[in-house]
Parts: structure tokens; C-alpha cells; sequence
């Protein structure tokens, strides 16, 4: 290994000379070697140039095309999964088993878009045949079906190194529209990035597409990406990250002369609602089944449920207590870098200060060898409270649950018309009170991506029904998912041609429907 | 009349003491009765008040209960046609066949809404089902479907009175996905806005759906869409207007704690590109074509053709006086108020004085009796200059066409690599000709909605394949139509039911299908 590694600048590196910055180990606060050098405003320029060369033909490639490539990329990332279990667990302290599965979840996602652009109905392929007698003028014969939207920005998720990151659900649904991906790399996992970008390159080889497919921008700050979003060249950005990172990128991009979309997950509490019966018949177990999902990656999943609204009363105060236990028991574990442990360390501190807030289990501050370890915490207030400060809507990234105690079903309702978009929100109960509580789930409904029963919302299936998205600030655009194969219609807009002649249609706007696909065909749906 | 009218919220009628103002009429320049008062404050925010409430009944409704009242609205929109033709003809100068034209595109518009929410199967229905045994983790019951975004605010087009105003594209496909509308009228056609509002409203009682169903709001200046654009409730925007207009609200509600999406149709040139066969075959039948779609409704529909590629030399130049020559016989017509003949003056000025540019025919600056009346222009110029100077690309609203010069084919790839995003692009020529252009064609679709061959792009037809879209700044979401059923797509977002009893599950996600909807069913499309 080179003592500076770069950019991957489709098929060329970049120079050594950018800033460098170094990825650290978090379980043991160890500087990770290499170096990796900041890319010039050149470089990023570059890749936007060759993105922008490559889109044509990209945008020209069939389905199965497409779909041979997102399998090569599959094979060469699955083939690397022993060096990723070593890079991933150094730069992130995430687990064997965990890089192992996300190996897994990363190339059976790009499979999935695989299957999907194979098949090929996704494009919504729509034929109006022309009616020439018509009067007063005639009908003219219109097809539709969606394109892919261009060049396509992707920021690495810190918290999903491989399923989010280089190769993750962003680059895999836009490289399915066919759109050319240019990613920025994270600066907390840069050779993670580095090892599966040159996997995705090696398929851009093999497969024989054009260099400006794929290129990997390392950044230790923030100017590779501002200048990414800004560049004339893209067409739209996938995001995962905070907040704040996700509202600025979504501002730069609409401050642009051509103002383009953001796709940016961004924050969620995942509000859980228990109905009377959980706290009455399986308070154990329900308490059991949160502090599993509250804890699991050290609370460091997007869908980390973060709130829980309760009745007030005796089974209350007693749910508070188990769960209290329950929580101090969990093992302080690393959390992915510094940065997050410090946010981490910021929020539960101003929640344990917070007036009105009762503290169940803070333990300590201790941060571990690598400066990076957290300790769970469970705190509880009741929903006037809750109500009044908007601060205690605000998501604690981390292993961390607030227990809110209601004043019955009408403090509920309130809670629920006053939340925040969110990813997801959970009802618990029997289905006899989930059907007395239809007005709870019909407001819920209106803030969230998916709404579960029964279940806890961390584990996102990647699958066609998926919603892992939700109204701000769960997202900047609730309108999208960000995992399933929904995902790909992000990275596409409609696009209607009138009057061609058959031979020039694209195939699967043809007469025949040679490639067998789903069609609305003069408004009947085949 | 009542001497002062006023803004309908829900089936309340708005204060008589905002800032009055008054429709003309641009024909004979009279001012016309009554006044109508701009909505206050209060009216405005009781007008998203009232939207909220009304979203969840409206978001509860089955696609039948929808299709009966998008049909009892275009019901009483036709109801009212002799009104319509007397108020709209005054207030725009639009003559009686084109108003009772645009009122049967306005209630087939809403019907073609209403048969396909009765269908039912735009919802793009999900379902995974669970795989409780697989491993390591079970497999969740997956559902999801499109649901109503919530409140839209829709900004009537000054050039469709009816087909893009209180009861247009915006507001029928709005109420068809479920969201309650408020409808900001267009000053200039206040009238024909209260005679559509009534209607709506009108149906919104006999149908007995919630009164923040429909809100109609009166604004002279800007501050009562600044506002509307700002309420908390609203969740999307639909504009149809000039690129100043449309950005200006892009970035008010890009800039709200809840930045919402805003659909603006504003601006485009919709190019033509020639390829030889057409001037040395049939210039005259081509050129009388242009004159046609280009003076058709005083130029005054977004896709006017308003700038021709073709090739430089013999057949051009004689191209040119034809096309001069038709355009200065073409009758001076009133403009749809006097703002955008104003606007038109200072086009047609700017480009009379611009350096390089050819004036072929200007007939003068007479306005008429209304001050209204404008005469049709055609410039020349030639490709070099046309690359030179940004502003020969801005859109000249009115009767005006600029015919460029190009040496050969590949100043016309230069000049479509160059091109902003615009509703059409059109190509003339033999399909033999179109078959060498594949290169011109793959540039230009990531350039438009539409791309049309040996057609002009005036005459959009309302069906399921038409794209009235494109990017930027031919709209501020180049993902969307704002013709055609796909229109709806604007206005809904995807919402996933995990783990849901069946018995709660929406109609069109039970495991019957008992409305007989397409669906994709564990990956496979019905």
C-alpha cells in the first residue's frame, strides 16, 4: 500500500498533493495508515466531466445490460469480503458478523436492482396511440417511459460503511436508472471506500462501460462535496448523514442556477406508541424487545427507536424501572467515530440536565482506549413536558430511549399531530385497540415513511415494499425511498415521445412490447 | 354582484376590506366590475386550517368517492360554459371557441382523473409477504402504496384560465390523489376564478366532503401566495407562470422549517431542429406550419416554438423570407393582460437592438384600444452569435420566433449540448434523416419532457403518456408532468404498513385485491 492513497478519478488517481487526513481505529483511538489526499478542485471537476461524458452511454444500455453490471459489481464486492471484515472493523469497530451481513446486504441489494432493470417494467412504459379522424385535430401518438436523470452525487452514510457507502442503495439505484455515480468517499471509513470502489471500477472495466461511470472523491472537510453539488454536470445527491450536513447540501443545491434534487435521510426518533394492553399483559417483554432495538450498532441505526409514549399510572412506573435495569445492563461499545460520540456525549448531557426530564440510566462518561465508547441511557418525562420543549423531540444519536408518560389516548392524539416527519413510527398493542385507535394511525400516517405493528422498527428489509423515507426532517424528500427498489424512481423523470417512427422508439416503448414488460397501453394497464 | 367580491374560505366568504383590485379587459382596455379584496392574514392561515382538517377525511376517501366528485365538479364546471364564455372572454381577451375549448379540456381533465382514481391501480400497490422461518431473522409483512401528500396551494396560469386554474391539471390531480387544494387566483382572471370556485365548491357540499376541501384566495400583489406558501399546513405547491415567479416560490419554500416541493411550469423556448430534408423539400409547408403553432393563442402557450435550428445557406435564407414574410401577414391580437404584453415589448426591443441578430418582420409597438394588442415577430441570427450571447436563449413570451443559422451538423450538436431544459424539443426531417441523428436525439432528451419529430409542440394532449415537464427552468422538478394522469404523481408519497393486521390494512393492499388493482406481489406485477 502506498503511503498516500487518492481519488479514484474513473479510471485514473489523483494527485498526492491534496490535503491529507487519516481514518483512526475507534475501539483503540489508533491512526489508521494510510494517508488519504483531499481532492482538488480539479479532480472534482474531472469526474464531473467524465460523469457527464459517460451518460449517454450509460443512458443507452438495455436492462440486462445494466443488470450484468450490477451482478459484477455483487461478485467483486462479495470477493472482497475478508479484506472488508479486516478494513471495516478497523475503521469503524463494527463487528465481524455485522461487516459480514452488510457484505451480504450491499451486493444482494445491487441483485435486486439487477433483477429489477432485467425485468424492465419499472419505467412505467405508457403508449397513447394516435387517433388520426379524431376532431377537431387529431390524436397523436405519445409514449412515455422514465429515463435516467443524469450524473448522480452520493455521500457515504457513516453508520452503513458498505450498504450505504460506496456501492450501497444510492450508487446501486442510480447506476440501475443508468445514471453515472460519483461518490464522496466518508472520511471516518476512506479505505473501506477505497477497497470497494476499486471493485465497482474493476466491473466498470469488465463490463466495458465508460470510464465516467464511477469515480470516488476523498474529502477530509467539506469543500470536495460542496463543489460536487455545485458542479454543472449532476443531476441529483443521495445523502445519508445529520441534520444539519443533509439541510446544507439540500440548500447549496437549490441555490443552484439549476437547482437540483437532494436525497438526503437525515434524522428520526421513530416514535413507538403503546397502546393500554403491552404495559398491562407483556411489559417485559415489550421492554425487553426495546432495549434489543434501542442498543443494537450502538444505537447508531436510522431507525433507532428513540421515544416511547406510554399511559401514566402504576404499570407505567414500573415499565420505567425494568427498562431503566434493562438499559444499564447493556455493555458500553464504540460508537463509529468521534465525531458521533461526541454529539452523542452533547445530547445526553443536555437530556440529563433538561428540567422536567428524570434520568433512568446514565453511565458515566467513560469513552474507552479508542475515545470513542458510549454507555447506553434511558430517560423519562411526561408529555406536557414533552410538549413544551422542542428539545426533547430532538433525535440523541446513539443507544438512547425517552420514555414519555400520557395522560390517556387525548395526550397521545396531541403528541402524534405535533411530531416531526419521521422514518417510522411504531403502534404496539392487540388488534382489537389498534382498530379502536384508527385516528392515531391516520395521523401517524401523515408523518412517517412506514408504519409498523407489533414491531420494532430497526432491521430495514430491502425489498419491494420498503418505505425508508418520511416528511422532513426524516428526509428531505418525503416523496422517495431510499432502500427497495422504489429507490430507482429517484434517480429518474418521464420523458414522452410523439410521433417517432417505430424504429427509432426506444424498446420498451415498441408496438410488440418485445421485452414483455407492464404497460399502460390507451389507459389500460396490461 | 355584490360591488366588492372576496377570496372563498371553504364556505366562508372573505373579508370586503382587503386591498381591492380590479380585472381589465385587454381588448378594449376597460376596467371591469366588481372589485375583489386580496385575502388578509387571518384568511389565509384559516384557509390552511381548514386544509388540514379537511386531509384526513379527504386521504380516507376510496377512489370511488373521488371519481364521483372530480365528475360533480366537472359536472358543474360545464354547467356554467355560457358564464364562463361572457366572464372569461372579457376578462383575457380569449375568444368564445377557445373558452368553450378549454372548458371541455377542463371537466375531461377532471373526469380522465376521476376514471383513474375509480381504477385504482396509480396507487402502485407492494406487498412482500412474511417469511416468518427464514433466517437469520424472519421476514417481515411488507405493504405499501401512494398516499395524498396533504394540503396543495395552486397558482392559477394567467394563459389557461380554466384548464390550468381553479379547477386545471393542478387542482384535479391534487384532489384526485386525496389533498385538500387552496387555489390562489390570477389576478387577471378573478372572475372566471369565482365562477370555477363556486363550482368546486358547489361540489364539495353535494358531495358532502369536508369544507377545507377547497379554498379560493384573492391577491392583488404577492404577499397572499407568499403566505399560502408559508402555512405551516401546506405540503406541495402547482404553478404555472414566468421563471421569476416560479423560482421566487422554489426558494421561499425551499427556505421553510419544512421545505415543501414546488411544481413551477415556467419557462422554455421548446427548439426546433431541422435536418435538410425539410427546407429543401417542403420550406413552405414547414414554414406555414411554424407560423401556425408559433402565433397560435398570440404565442402565448409555454410551448411555443420559439427559436429554429436549421442550416445555413441558400434554402435558409429563403426559408427566412418566408417565414418573414408569413409572420408579418399574421393579424396584431390582444395579449392576456398587459403585463405580459409589456413583457413582450421589452423582448421583442432587447432583440431588435441586439448586436447580430437579423430583424425579419417587427409590425411596430401599436397596443390597441386595450393597450393589449401585440404584432408577431421572427429575428435571425446565426449559431455562433446565438452560442455568444445567452440572452438570444431567454424566451420571448408572445408571437416571436428566432430562426438560426448552422453550419452544418455539428454546430447543431453544439448548440443542443448548450441548451437549457425546456418543455419540447421537435426534430424535422425524414426517418432516414432521424436515423443519422441518434446522436442529436440522445442529447436532446436529457434536455426536454417531450421530444416530438414532424410535429409542433403546441397542443398538449391531456392523456397518460403526455410529459408538460422537463428540467430546470423548464420547471423546478424536471421528475414531474403537469399534464396527463401521471400529473398525480406529484402529489402523493409512498407509505409502508409493516406487520399490519389484515383487517387494518387500506382496501388496496388486502390480500383478497378485492378492488382488483395491479399490484406487484412479492417482486411479480399483476
Amino acid at each position: 500500500m502506498s503511503e498516500i492513497e487518492t481519488s479514484l478519478i474513473g479510471f485514473s488517481r489523483g494527485d498526492t498533493s491534496g490535503d491529507p487526513f487519516y481514518a483512526s481505529n475507534p475501539a483503540t483511538g489508533e491512526q489508521l495508515a494510510p494517508a488519504y489526499a483531499s481532492a482538488s478542485d480539479a479532480e472534482v471537476d474531472r469526474a464531473g466531466e467524465l460523469a457527464e461524458l459517460a451518460a449517454g452511454s450509460l443512458a443507452a444500455l438495455s436492462g440486462s445490460e445494466k443488470a450484468k453490471f450490477l451482478r459484477t459489481v455483487a461478485d467483486n464486492v462479495e470477493g472482497i469480503v475478508e479484506d472488508l471484515v479486516s478494513v471495516v472493523t478497523s475503521e469503524t469497530g463494527l463487528p465481524e458478523p455485522r461487516v459480514r451481513g452488510e457484505t451480504g446486504r450491499t451486493s444482494g441489494q445491487l441483485r435486486l436492482f439487477a433483477d429489477l432493470v432485467e425485468e424492465g417494467s419499472w419505467v412505467d412504459a405508457r403508449i397513447d396511440h394516435s387517433i388520426p379522424e379524431r376532431q377537431p385535430i387529431p390524436k397523436p401518438d405519445l409514449r412515455s417511459m422514465l429515463r435516467p436523470i443524469g450524473p448522480v452525487g452520493v455521500f457515504c452514510a457513516s453508520n452503513f460503511p458498505l450498504a450505504f457507502s460506496v456501492a450501497g442503495g444510492d450508487t446501486a439505484s442510480a447506476l440501475a436508472s443508468g445514471c453515472p455515480v460519483i461518490v464522496k468517499a466518508h472520511h471516518a471509513h476512506p479505505g473501506t471506500a477505497l477497497a470497494v470502489g476499486q471493485a465497482v471500477i474493476a466491473a466498470v472495466k469488465s463490463c466495458g462501460l465508460a470510464e465516467g461511470t464511477f469515480s470516488l472523491l476523498y474529502g477530509g472537510g467539506r469543500t470536495v462535496g460542496q463543489r460536487l453539488v455545485k458542479h454543472p454536470a449532476l443531476k441529483a445527491v443521495g445523502f445519508t448523514g445529520s441534520r444539519s450536513g443533509g439541510r446544507a447540501l439540500f440548500e447549496l443545491a437549490g441555490a443552484r442556477p439549476e437547482p437540483i434534487p437532494v436525497y438526503a435521510e437525515m434524522s428520526s426518533v421513530n416514535p413507538i406508541f403503546l397502546l393500554p394492553s403491552v404495559l398491562n399483559e407483556r411489559k417485559e417483554e415489550f421492554a425487553l424487545g426495546l432495549q434489543g432495538s434501542a442498543v443494537m450498532g450502538v444505537g447508531q441505526f436510522c431507525t433507532n427507536p428513540g421515544v416511547v409514549f406510554h399511559d401514566k399510572g402504576e404499570a407505567g412506573d414500573s415499565f420505567k424501572s425494568t427498562y431503566a435495569e434493562l438499559m444499564s445492563q447493556a455493555p458500553a461499545s464504540a460508537m463509529l467515530h468521534s465525531g458521533i460520540r461526541d454529539a452523542y456525549g452533547e445530547g445526553v448531557s443536555d437530556r440529563s440536565g433538561s428540567s422536567n426530564v428524570e434520568v433512568l440510566t446514565v453511565a458515566g462518561d467513560g469513552r474507552g482506549a479508542g475515545g470513542c465508547e458510549a454507555s447506553t441511557s434511558a430517560f423519562a418525562t411526561d408529555a406536557r413536558s414533552y410538549l413544551g420543549d422542542a428539545s426533547l423531540a430532538d433525535e440523541v444519536f446513539g443507544p438512547s430511549t425517552l420514555l414519555v408518560a400520557c395522560e390517556g389516548r387525548e395526550e397521545m392524539l396531541e403528541i402524534a399531530r405535533a411530531l416531526e416527519g419521521q422514518l417510522t413510527a411504531s403502534v404496539f398493542g392487540t388488534a382489537s385497540e389498534l382498530s379502536d385507535s384508527q385516528d392515531l394511525v391516520d395521523i401517524l400516517e401523515t408523518k412517517v415513511g412506514r408504519l409498523l405493528f407489533n414491531q420494532f422498527p430497526t432491521g430495514v428489509e430491502v425489498c419491494h415494499s420498503m418505505v425508508h423515507g418520511g416528511p422532513y426532517p426524516a428526509t428531505t424528500d418525503g416523496r422517495s425511498t431510499s432502500v427497495g427498489t422504489g429507490a430507482i424512481l429517484r434517480f429518474a423523470r418521464p420523458v414522452c415521445y410523439q410521433g417517432f417512427p417505430p424504429e427509432r422508439l426506444p424498446k420498451e416503448l415498441d408496438e410488440e412490447n418485445s421485452l414483455g414488460i407492464k404497460r399502460v397501453v390507451d389507459g389500460k394497464r396490461g
